[in-house]
């Protein structure tokens, strides 16, 4: 038997090669309201000053601020939403809510608090400074400025700016579709009860989860049988609606095994092997330009080979320029065995301590089929090919998937 | 104009009583793919040990370890998904693919690579050792196992072990139903230009995506118009169909305040007034039993309101333990103006710097209505209500909203 026609690439060689081999996707025009967390692919700019006109910031009393008039005469009431026809001289005060046009002539707001109604007067009850409680025209946004970039991932705030200046269709990147397949003939619906030699196949749901996590939108596209064909017709339907496709399984150096062979036949591979565990067999190519990722069909390997080389893809098709989780040296509370020879991705659970050290304890056995060793885990330890055996104490470097567990005694 | 009739309550204060009147929403049973970001409400125990049968985790042959012969002869085909009818013998071996069951009377397997095929006969070219490559029974999980422990969040491992241990239905605590409403005559929709007086909703656009952003499920009631019965339409509209309901405007103290009236006349407010800066009129009451929040109208106010209140509520009701964001010391690079009386929440932008320190710069212009001071940030400085201005190198306290930004730099 041959050994495989891949040659073994570092995984960080790995990776370089799938963010070459994919690109940010075309911008689409989206309702404002649907841009959440997507990235925006033009500049935004204010059509008018933000606020558009002199607005109260409190309920009250409009004034001029250089009038000596202990009582004034109330000459109007301007309510939020329209222009009253009333004007502030001297010895007059409006009365105006929140939001509302502070009228001309005025030049301060007087807080209802401070005041006290006499019929048809008001008596001022504190000192008055110009400009006070008035927003000025444009203080918030200039009139054609710039208020959003090229580029910004929009958030909440951003949604409502959107909203505020009336910019209710924008140009983003769209979430990628991803489609998610499984091979293996031993796998099962989860809904169906075991008959011997079956098992259910878990890759599927979990890599589509991943997808969601990652805020793109997944394909069920169902597992590949073992008809002839089955593999095609479902890597062809899937091509033909998704922006990069998944497989897990069928992957490793059997007889039986179908992946590899049908992408390097129908498209490019740009790598088939990485000194990693789990996730040695991991293969990236491109059919159609669409890029291809085949996964390793055991739970863990093929989650972890997500984590690891299809997540960066997703952010990066989806406009991001930051595609990497945040890396810590963490301190491992105990010995943690490695065979050297390749990179080593364990599970661990990393916490922060009030000191501002960043701890790490790995989710017990560490087998490509146990996928509880990922449940709890928020990090996963990168152990270098070229060392073996790492002690308590040890500093190593963990990819954090998660916000690190912070202790009790984190300040309040 | 009398005070306010709501006392005026610590921040600290506000968030408890937040916390008092709302509960993890009734468990519902759902689809186990529908689950993801949810919290698990019961213990999943597995039916059946994983792997259920003695599974070769490689291709290649499966053999007697002791066996002493240097070629044996191939006496069946075990491929995944059935078990065949064969049965490994002194001086015999059977070929075996990745996840197929082992078959009786091996106790090893050996990779294809350390193999050659010689007709009906294959040379062993490497040592064997007794459980090589053979995943045991209930290695992964053993039978009856607890799997998810009630309490869990549900990430994309735990989805996959829902689908493997064949739980298809999972008792969850839902995601928070969330009406938003807007009030203020001055609010026109977005798609709408301005008339004199007027500007656009931007508050129920950011809280729906503030409630997307907790995981909540938002519910657009529309905007209070100043009809008579409108108000109350729109809340008894909402509390038919949302776990917890949003308002913004109307909670100060002017004469057209509609909102705390008519939430101290038909429900109960729990408070009303907070010592905070933004979000100082923010109130909370429950409404047949349905939390309502009703926050201030500036677009800041609101949003950093809801970070503050409405956030750690709906993550309790949606079954979370941990319904704070992270809080962090983080040094001032500049200087930070602040008028004592209330705490104030200033939006920042926090650098994690190789060295481990937090550092901070503000967004600009604090201004309540300048929702451009949110973007972008990923903090909020607490700047506590004893102290007047914060001097650059001053160490105050972090709401972490987002992720510390890396630099390799060490801070100035």
């Amino acid at each position: 038997m041959p050994e495989s026609p891949y040659p073994m690439i570092p995984i960080e060689e790995a990776i370089d090669l799938v963010l070459q081999a994919v690109q940010p996707l075309p911008p689409v025009r989206a309702p404002f309201n649907d841009a959440l967390g997507l990235v925006l692919a033009e500049d935004v700019h204010a059509a008018e000053p933000m606020p558009p006109f002199r607005a109260a910031s409190v309920d009250g009393y409009a004034v001029i601020a250089s009038d000596t008039a202990a009582i004034r005469q109330v000459v109007g009431d301007q309510s939020a939403g329209y222009v009253d026809d009333v004007q502030v001289t001297p010895g007059t005060a409006v009365r105006v809510t929140t939001g509302a046009p502070v009228p001309p002539g005025a030049d301060a707001m007087v807080m209802v608090e401070f005041t006290e109604k006499q019929g048809g007067y008001v008596e001022i009850k504190t000192n008055v400074t110009p400009g006070r409680s008035i927003r000025a025209v444009g203080q918030d946004l200039a009139d054609g400025q710039l208020v959003l970039a090229q580029g910004s991932l929009l958030g909440a705030p951003d949604i409502g700016l959107l909203a505020m200046i009336g910019k209710t269709q924008v140009l983003v990147h769209p979430a990628p579709r991803v489609g998610v397949m499984s091979t293996g003939d031993e796998l099962v619906e989860p809904g169906n009860p075991l008959k011997p030699g079956q098992i259910r196949d878990a890759n599927r749901f979990s890599l589509m989860s991943a997808v969601r996590e990652a805020e793109g939108v997944p394909i069920d596209l169902g597992k590949v049988t073992d008809e002839t064909g089955s593999l095609q017709e479902t890597i062809e339907r899937g091509l033909g609606k998704a922006d990069a496709l998944l497989t897990s399984g069928g992957v490793s150096m059997g007889q039986l095994d179908l992946v590899k062979p049908y992408l390097a036949e129908h498209g490019k591979i740009h790598f088939g092997r990485v000194r990693a565990k789990p996730g040695k067999p991991v293969t990236l190519a491109t059919l159609k330009g669409v890029p291809v990722f085949a996964m390793p069909g055991f739970p863990v390997s093929a989650l972890v080979s997500f984590e690891i080389y299809v997540r960066p893809a997703l952010l990066k098709m989806a406009g991001r320029t930051h595609v990497h989780r945040p890396r810590r040296r963490v301190t491992l509370t105990h010995d943690v065995p490695h065979i050297a020879g390749r990179t080593e991705f364990q599970r661990a659970i990393v916490t922060h301590s009030t000191g501002g050290r960043y701890t790490a304890v790995t989710t017990g056995f560490q087998g490509s089929g146990r996928l509880l060793s990922m449940h709890g885990a928020n990090a996963l330890l990168v152990l270098p090919y070229q060392q073996a055996d790492f002690p308590a104490g040890t500093e190593v470097e963990a990819i954090m998937t998660g916000p690190a567990q912070e202790t009790d005694r984190e300040p309040q």
